[in-house]
């Protein structure tokens, strides 16, 4: 089992594909991010991280809220598309039907099986990139995408992200239960 | 297109399955771990989220250093074990096939078709948690889990973890090429 280097650049594998909307100027604008984790169980705080160098930023620090939306995977080309083009040239407010929630700052996404809305409550600077730390206010879903009252992750089909294949996939079969499966394991 | 709460308590959808490696008093421990991003281009930074209880929070203060492992599905019953007992009353030392890198005191999965070794720069508390943001300093593979040079995901078959059902999943099928799909949008 001899181990080879890939050298520091490694990215957590997979990725889930979001959408980062945000209001720069009272506009919205959509960006894909993949960079995003829950940060905190309580309250439910969530870290996302942002290039420095994007527009999305100046509605994080403007408006002080932003949502994170899930698309499904028949939303791939409109997603990557936000992930291509910047809103500093180019208007994204139209590409999805956007509505706004109980923060009525942080557009979001209409077309996408599951949204959240945060507040922001704290910015962390790096070097090339900044974190930035968001109380989820409220969460979006449809009766379509639930299975007995639960996000159905079948039924909403996210996407993923791998780098540096630069590669989108779906989810694919179920493989255990959490928090249950363990119970099983033996010591050898 | 009726939108529904979800309330607040959303998670990461689907999150990334992974083995915080951490060493406790010299020795090497291990715990599921869901919340993590990468959080800086450059240098690379990762940003993990742990419980402020969690044994392992000893290991990163301690050392200064952690590892990321990333479990294939295969590994999944060792994995969600580690995920309900803690080091606080279990040896976990022993489930695993351990080595070290260059940090020489972030244990290492020999088992996992991925793995990378971070030496901690920053600490942000937070209420029930505290995000731990490491330097990537190394990353480990096998030749078999390559193709053309690059990590397949399809041969590292990595796990993934939705809640609140509590199940693990396989990645599916390739839906698409990022930075290139979003070339085809037309705007309606």
């Amino acid at each position: 089992m001899k181990k080879i280097s890939l050298g520091s650049n490694i990215f957590e594998f997979p990725m889930p594909v979001t959408l980062l909307g945000t209001s720069v100027g009272g506009r919205a604008n959509f960006m894909a991010l993949g960079w995003i984790s829950r940060a905190n169980a309580n309250p439910p705080l969530v870290v996302i991280g942002v290039g420095n160098h994007h527009y999305s930023i100046r509605g994080l620090r403007e408006s002080k809220t932003f949502s994170i939306n899930y698309p499904g995977a028949d939303m791939r080309i409109a997603t990557d598309y936000c992930g291509i083009v910047t809103g500093e040239s180019t208007d994204k407010s139209k590409v999805f039907d956007v509505y706004y929630g109980v923060l009525k700052t942080a557009p979001l996404i209409a077309e996408c099986p599951l949204a959240f809305e945060c507040r922001l409550v704290q910015e962390v600077p790096l070097q090339s990139n900044s974190l930035f730390i968001g109380e989820i206010v409220e969460s979006y879903t449809e009766e379509r995408y639930l299975t007995a009252g639960k996000p159905d992750i079948k039924k909403m089909n996210p996407l993923l992200l791998t780098m540096p294949d630069n590669r989108y996939w779906t989810v694919g079969e179920c493989a255990g239960a959490a928090w249950h499966d363990g119970r099983e394991y033996k010591r050898s």
